[in-house]
C-alpha cells in the first residue's frame, strides 16, 4: 500500500506532513514555503480572483491532464477580465487509493504549466475521501492577478460595430476527453488544446487599449461564450460559420457523435469583441502569439435583436445559435 | 426530479445559469453580480491568500452544515495570519441527486456565516458529477484579507518566555461529527463550536503589537498546532494538562472512544504565543471577546527541548505530545 494514497495522508498528522513537502520542491517559492495557514503577498491597485474546481474524467487525456487544465482554466479566467495573473492556491481532494505516481505525475505537469504561465502556486489544501466518495482526486484552483491600470474587460461591454474575433480552431479538448473516455477510436486523434492564455492576452491588449470582451469558451462552447456576450451587453452578435474554424478529426467525431462544434468545450482559445478601428492591429497581434496562429474575425455585434446570437451558415441561411439547455458532455472540465 | 440536482446543472448552459441565478440573491454583491469570468477588487498593502476544500460527513451536523464550515474555516486561516478577512471564492462539486432543498439550506448558512464574519463571495464555480463520483456536496473556498501594518504572525514566530493561550474548551467539533455519523448517542448532544474568528483575533490585535503566533486547531487538533509552533519556531512548548478544558460529554465521548481530546479537530477555537509582558492583557481582551470567553494561559515556550511539545499531566509526570501519525476521524472538516 505505500504506492497509494491512504486516508491518513489527509489526517493533518505525520503523514500529511510528509505528502505535503513531498509536493514542496515542485512548487517552492518563498511564499509557499512559509506553510503558514495563509501566504502573504504584496498588491497594489485593482485585483482580479476567480475560482474553479476541475472534475475531469478520465483525468490523464491526450493533450493534458487535470493538473495542467487546473493551472490552465484558472490562469485563462483571469486573463479574460484583462489581468496579469500573478498566484495561484492549488486544493486537491483525492479519493483514497489513488496511485502516488499519479498524484506526482498530476503535480509534475502543475509545475510545468505554472512556469509556463509565469504564476505561482503560494497556498494549498489537501483532503482525502474514503473509496467510492470521489472519482480519483479532484483540484480546485483559485487565482489572484493584477488587472493593469485602464483595463475595464467585462462581457457587459459590447458595442455595436465591434468586431468578434476567435483565436483559433475549436471543439479539441471536448472531443479530446471525451474520446479518451469513452474509449472511442478516431482515424486522427485529437490532442487537447489546454494552454495558459494569460500571454496571447498580454500582447493584445499591448496592441489596443479598446478590447471589450474577453472569455475562453469552455463548458457551453463558443455558442455560450457569445450568448454571454450578447447577453450580458443586450447587444446582438452576427457571426459567419465559414470563418469558424474546426478541426478536420474534430468535425468527423462531431458528426459521427451528433455534436455541434459550437457547443464543444476548448481550453486554449479565446473570444473577443474589439472596437472596429482596432480590430486588425489585434488580429496581427494574435496571430504572432504563441497561442493566437489561427486567429480570425468571425463575425460582428450589432444593434438588432439585443441578447441574441445569429449564425450566417455556408448555405446562406440565418439561424439562432442558443445556449444547450442540459448537458452534453459531463465532467470535461 | 425537479427537486434534485443534475448533470445539466453543471454543465455551463441553460440549467446552470439558472442555478447558479438562484443563488444570487442570497449572496449578491456588486463584485458578484458582474458575473466575469473574475472578480475584480481594490487592495492595497499585504494581502493574506488562502484556500480549504470541505469534505465533511455529514454535510449536516449538530452546531453547523458544511456551508459555515467552510465560511469560518477559511475566514480562520486568513484570521491566523493576522489579516482582516474580505473576500471569498464559493466552488462546489455536487454529486448528482442531491436534494435542491439540500442545497438551498447549505447556501442560506453560507450567507448567514459570511453575514456574521463580515465577509464577501464574490466569484464561484459549480460542477455537477456524476452518481457515486462524489458524495453529496464537497466545498471549496479561497479567501483574501488584508494584513495591518506592522502585523506579523507566523508559527515560526515563537519566543521562549511568550505565554500559550488557548480560546476555549477543545474537541467539540471532532466529537459533534464523530458522533453524529456514527449514530452515536450521549446523554449530552455535543454541538460543533465551528465559528467565525475574525473578530476575535481583531480583538486581540487591538489589544497587543506582540501576538508572534496564532492558529486554529483543526485537523490533528490542538497537539498538531502546538507541535507546528515547536517545529517551525525550533523551540520548546510546555503546557498544562489541567489548564486545558474539555466539556464533559466530550470528554465522556473520546474516553468511550479511545481518543485523546488534544489531537480531536476544533472549528471555533484557536491558540496563541504571546509575548510574556503582554499575554495578561491580550487574556482579558479575549474573554471580553463573542468566541474568547473561555480564553486560559495553558504553558508557555522554552528554551528546552527545541521541536518538542511537553504536557505537564494532572498527576504531576511529564509527556511528549507528538503529533498523530495517521487518521484518527476522516472526513472531519
Amino acid at each position: 500500500m505505500d504506492d497509494r494514497i491512504l486516508l491518513a495522508h489527509g489526517s493533518g498528522g505525520k503523514l500529511s506532513q510528509d505528502l505535503i513537502r513531498s509536493f514542496l520542491p515542485d512548487l517552492a517559492n518563498p511564499i509557499l514555503n512559509r506553510l503558514d495557514d495563509s501566504a502573504v503577498f504584496e498588491a497594489n491597485g485593482r485585483l482580479a480572483f476567480t475560482t474553479d474546481s476541475y472534475t475531469v474524467n478520465p483525468i490523464f487525456f491526450n493533450g493534458g491532464d487535470i493538473g495542467r487544465l487546473a493551472v490552465c482554466g484558472t490562469v485563462n479566467d483571469l486573463a479574460m477580465s484583462g489581468a496579469r495573473p500573478l498566484y495561484l492556491s492549488l486544493a486537491f481532494i483525492i479519493e483514497e487509493g489513488l496511485l502516488i505516481a499519479d498524484l506526482k505525475k498530476i503535480l509534475a505537469s502543475i509545475k510545468e504549466a505554472a512556469n509556463e504561465a509565469g504564476v505561482k502556486i503560494i497556498t494549498g489544501d489537501t483532503k482525502v475521501v474514503d473509496q467510492g466518495s470521489a472519482d480519483k482526486i479532484f483540484v480546485n484552483t483559485a487565482g489572484v492577478g493584477t488587472v493593469p491600470e485602464g483595463v475595464d474587460i467585462s462581457a457587459a461591454n459590447a458595442r455595436p460595430g465591434d468586431k468578434i474575433i476567435l483565436s483559433g480552431n475549436i471543439g479539441d479538448h471536448g472531443i479530446a476527453v471525451l474520446s479518451q473516455r469513452e474509449g472511442l477510436k478516431f482515424n486522427t486523434p485529437v490532442p487537447s488544446d489546454c494552454a495558459p492564455l494569460n500571454g496571447l492576452v498580454a500582447d493584445m491588449l499591448a496592441a489596443s487599449a479598446n478590447i471589450h470582451c474577453l472569455r475562453d469558451p469552455t463548458r457551453g462552447g463558443l455558442a455560450t461564450t457569445l450568448n454571454d456576450f450578447a447577453g450580458q451587453s443586450q447587444a446582438g452578435i452576427v457571426i459567419e460559420e465559414d470563418k469558424i474554424a474546426v478541426d478536420k478529426a474534430v468535425l468527423a467525431a462531431c458528426e459521427f457523435l451528433g455534436f455541434d462544434p459550437l457547443y464543444i468545450a476548448n481550453e486554449g482559445k479565446l473570444a473577443a469583441a474589439v472596437a472596429p478601428g482596432d480590430a486588425e492591429v489585434v488580429l496581427a497581434a494574435m496571430k504572432r502569439s504563441k497561442y493566437g496562429g489561427g486567429a480570425v474575425i468571425i463575425g460582428e455585434v450589432v444593434a438588432e435583436h439585443p441578447g441574441q446570437v445569429v449564425m450566417k451558415t455556408t448555405l446562406g441561411a440565418s439561424r439562432i445559435v442558443d445556449i444547450p439547455v442540459g448537458e452534453l458532455l459531463p465532467r470535461i472540465c
